[in-house]
C-alpha cells in the first residue's frame, strides 16, 4: 500500500508529499506500536534525513513521543523508540467466547492499560452478555479517566456473517454505552491477527493461524491484514476436505479436517479426559497420546500445506487448547509442513504455538481498531499534554 | 486501497482531497479499461456530482476520453464510457512459452492495437528467445509509429523466483531495446489476471485460476490483485498434497495434484493421445475417458474446495490445455466444489474455463503494467491530441 501511496504522490508538490510522508510514519506507529527511526527507514522507504526531519516535527507537535520503557515482547531494543503520543485516545477490545468475556485496554503507543474477563454461563442470552461486557469494559476504562476512547474492536465465537442479528445487537449496545466506532469480527481470527502484531508471529507479514479447540478456525494474515473474503469467512481451516469419504462433520459436509482434530477427538483418540492429562501422557511418552498428536499434527500439517503452496506463507501459529501441548504438536505438524511444501520452502517453515493466552482475541480486537485506519484518535494531542511536560 | 486513501486525506484541504480523488478515478480507469459515469460512481464511493465535475475537467484536459467503441468483453453497455486517453501510450505484454513468444500491443484504453505469436524449438536459448521477441515485438510496435510505449510486462514458463539469471537477461535485453520499465511474472500467474480483467472471471474481484497443461500451476487473485506471496511462488494449486503415499512428483513430492492432472496423465488414463481426442471420446461419451476426467476433475475440485475455504473463494477458472474439455471438465470440478465448500458458500460457486486463448499470459503482461501505479504513461496529454480534435 506504501508503494502505491508513494506513486499516487509521484507528481504532487513538496508540501502534500510531505504530509504523505508524516502520514506513513503515523501509520506505521499505529499498526506497531513503537518504532526506531532505522525501524521507520526500513519500513517507509524514505531517506534517514527525511525521517529525521519528519519526526522531529512531530515530537514537537507532540503527534508522537519517544518511549523508553522495554518493549515487553521485544527483548534487546534500543531504548530510543517512538510511539504515537498515548495520550491521544484509548481502545478497547473485547472477546466474546461461549463462556466469558475478556476486555482490554490500549493506548495509542500499544501499551495495555487494563484489562478484565468475567464468566458466564453457555446459556446466557446476548443482552445479558452485552450487558456484562459494557459493565466490564466502564470498570477498565475507570482507571483511565482523563484518557478519550476512541473506538472498540470486539470479537466473536463463530461465524460473524452467519449471525448479522447479533452483531447488531453488539453493535448498539457498545455504540449507546460508548459513542464511539465499533469493529466486530470472529474471535479465532482476531487471535491470530494478535498473534501476529504482538505475539508469536510478531514482525511476520504472513501468517497462517488455526485455532484447535472444540472448533477449529483460524485466519489468513497477508501483508500484515487479516484476508476477510467476500463473505467474510475466510481463515476456515477447519472445513477443508481431507477425506471425502470421512466422518459427517457438523458443517454437513464430510472428512473436514475439525473432524479429526478438534480438542474432543483428539483427547478421545488419545484415552484422556483433558489437555493438562493429554501433555502429561505425552511426557510419559505414552504411545496411544503420541500416536492420537502425531496423527492430529499430521493431518493439521497437510492442511497447512495445501494453504502454504496456494499462497506462499510458510509461517504458522497453533493457537486454541491444543496449543498447551506445544513442542509435542508443534513437531508432527513442522514435518508434515516441511515434506509437502515446496523443496524450496523447506527453509521458511516456522511453525510455533501461540503466545497471548486467554486474552488473545481481545487483543485482536484492539489490533482491529488500530489498524483501521478510518477510525481517528481524538484525545489531546498539543506538547502541553505530552507526558513529562508541565 | 481506496479505504485507506480516502481515510489518509480525511483531515487535508479541498484541492488535496480533490486530487486524491482524480486519482481514484484515473486508477480505476487504468485497471479496468473502460467505465460509465455510474460505474465510477460505485468504484470510488464518491457522489455523482463529485464525478461529474471530475470527469468532465479530466475530458477538457485530455486526460480521459468519452469511448463510444463497443467493449468486446462487454454486451449491452451504454455507449457514454470513459476510458484513460489512448494517446497517452502503449503497453507491450509478452508471454514466453516452453515453443513460442506471443506479443501484444495495447493502449491505455485498454485496446488490443496489435498483436503476433513466433514459435521457437524448446531448445532454443534465451538470448536466441529474447532476440526473436524484441523483433516481434518491434514489428508489432511499428504499426504503432507515433505511439509512446510506457513499459513492457513479460510472462515466462515455469517459476520466476528459481531461476534470476533468466529474468534478468530478459530485463537486460527489453531495456536495451526499448528503453522502458520491464514487469515480469510467471506466465501462469499472468494468464489468470488476464482471466480476471478482461476474460472469464473478469469482473470478479477474487478469483482461483488454475492452468492444466503439461505443468498445472495456477493464480490467486485477491481484490483485483495476483497475490505473489513473500518468495514469490504463490498459486501452486499443481503442488497441493492428495495423498502423502501417493506417486513421486516431479517436485520430490508426492500425491501432488499435478501427478494425477497433468495432461500427459489424464490422456494416459483416457486411452487417448490428445486433448482433441480425449474430447471426441467424451462427447461420444466413453467410459474410459469420462472416467478419467471425471477423476480428474474431482481431484482439482477437492484442492480448489480446500483454498476456497480458507481464503472464501468460489470462483474458479479451469485453464491451460486441458480447458478444451470444457463442460466435461468444468462438470466434476463444479460438483466437488458445492460438496465441500461451506454449505452457505454452494449457491455462490463458479466454475469456468479460461476465454483468451492463446495470447492469456501476453495479455496478463499488458494488465501487470496497467496495475502498477509506479509505471507512469509519458506520451501526449494535450487535448490538441484527442482523437477527433482538430
Amino acid at each position: 500500500m506504501l508503494t502505491e501511496w508513494r506513486a499516487g504522490f509521484q507528481a504532487d508538490p513538496v508540501p502534500q508529499r510531505r504530509r504523505a510522508h508524516e502520514a506513513w510514519l503515523l501509520e506505521h506507529l499505529r499498526r506497531h506500536g513503537r518504532a526506531s527511526r532505522a525501524e521507520l527507514v526500513d519500513a517507509t522507504g524514505l531517506s534517514r534525513a527525511t525521517v529525521s526531519a519528519l519526526t522531529a516535527d512531530l515530537l514537537a507537535a507532540g503527534k508522537v513521543v519517544v518511549t523508553e520503557t522495554p518493549d515487553p515482547g521485544r527483548l534487546g531494543r534500543t531504548p530510543q523508540s517512538l510511539a504515537l503520543n498515548p495520550a491521544a485516545g484509548l481502545v478497547l477490545g473485547l472477546d466474546f467466547g461461549h463462556t466469558r468475556v475478556g476486555v482490554v485496554a490500549a493506548d495509542a503507543a500499544h501499551e495495555i492499560v487494563g484489562s478484565a474477563t468475567r464468566p458466564y454461563p453457555r446459556s446466557t442470552p446476548w443482552e445479558t452478555r452485552c450487558a456484562i461486557a459494557v459493565r466490564l469494559a466502564r470498570k477498565v476504562l475507570g482507571e483511565q479517566p482523563d484518557a478519550a476512547l476512541a473506538a472498540v474492536g470486539i470479537g466473536i465465537a463463530g461465524s460473524i456473517s452467519d449471525r448479522p442479528a447479533v452483531v447488531e445487537a453488539i453493535r448498539e449496545a457498545f455504540t449507546a454505552a460508548f459513542g464511539v466506532a465499533v469493529r466486530t469480527d470472529n474471535n479465532a481470527r482476531l487471535a491470530g491477527l494478535a498473534e501476529s502484531v504482538w505475539g508469536a508471529a510478531r514482525g511476520t507479514p504472513d501468517v497462517l493461524y488455526v485455532r484447535l479447540s472444540s472448533g477449529v478456525g483460524g485466519a489468513v494474515i497477508l501483508d500484515g491484514r487479516v484476508h476477510r473474503g467476500r463473505g467474510d469467512t475466510a481463515g476456515e481451516f477447519g472445513h477443508v476436505c481431507l477425506d471425502p469419504t470421512g466422518p459427517l462433520c457438523r458443517c454437513s459436509n464430510r472428512g473436514c479436517l475439525e473432524c479429526y482434530v478438534r480438542v474432543e477427538s483428539v483427547l478421545a483418540h488419545g484415552g484422556v479426559t483433558t489437555v493438562a492429562g493429554l501433555a502429561e501422557a505425552l511426557d510419559r511418552d505414552e504411545p496411544r497420546a503420541r500416536a492420537a498428536v502425531t496423527e492430529a499434527g499430521q493431518r493439521i500439517g497437510l492442511v497447512l500445506a495445501g494453504a502454504g503452496s496456494v499462497l506462499d506463507v510458510a509461517t504458522v501459529v497453533l493457537g486454541g487448547d491444543l496449543a498447551a501441548l506445544r513442542e509435542h504438536l508443534v513437531r508432527p505438524v513442522r514435518q508434515t509442513l516441511a515434506r509437502h511444501l515446496h523443496p524450496d520452502k523447506v527453509d521458511d517453515v516456522t511453525v510455533r504455538t501461540a503466545e497471548l493466552g486467554d486474552l488473545d482475541g481481545a487483543l485482536g480486537g484492539v489490533a482491529l481498531v488500530l489498524h483501521d485506519p478510518s477510525i481517528a484518535f481524538t484525545g489531546p494531542l498539543s506538547p502541553r499534554h505530552l507526558p513529562g511536560s508541565a
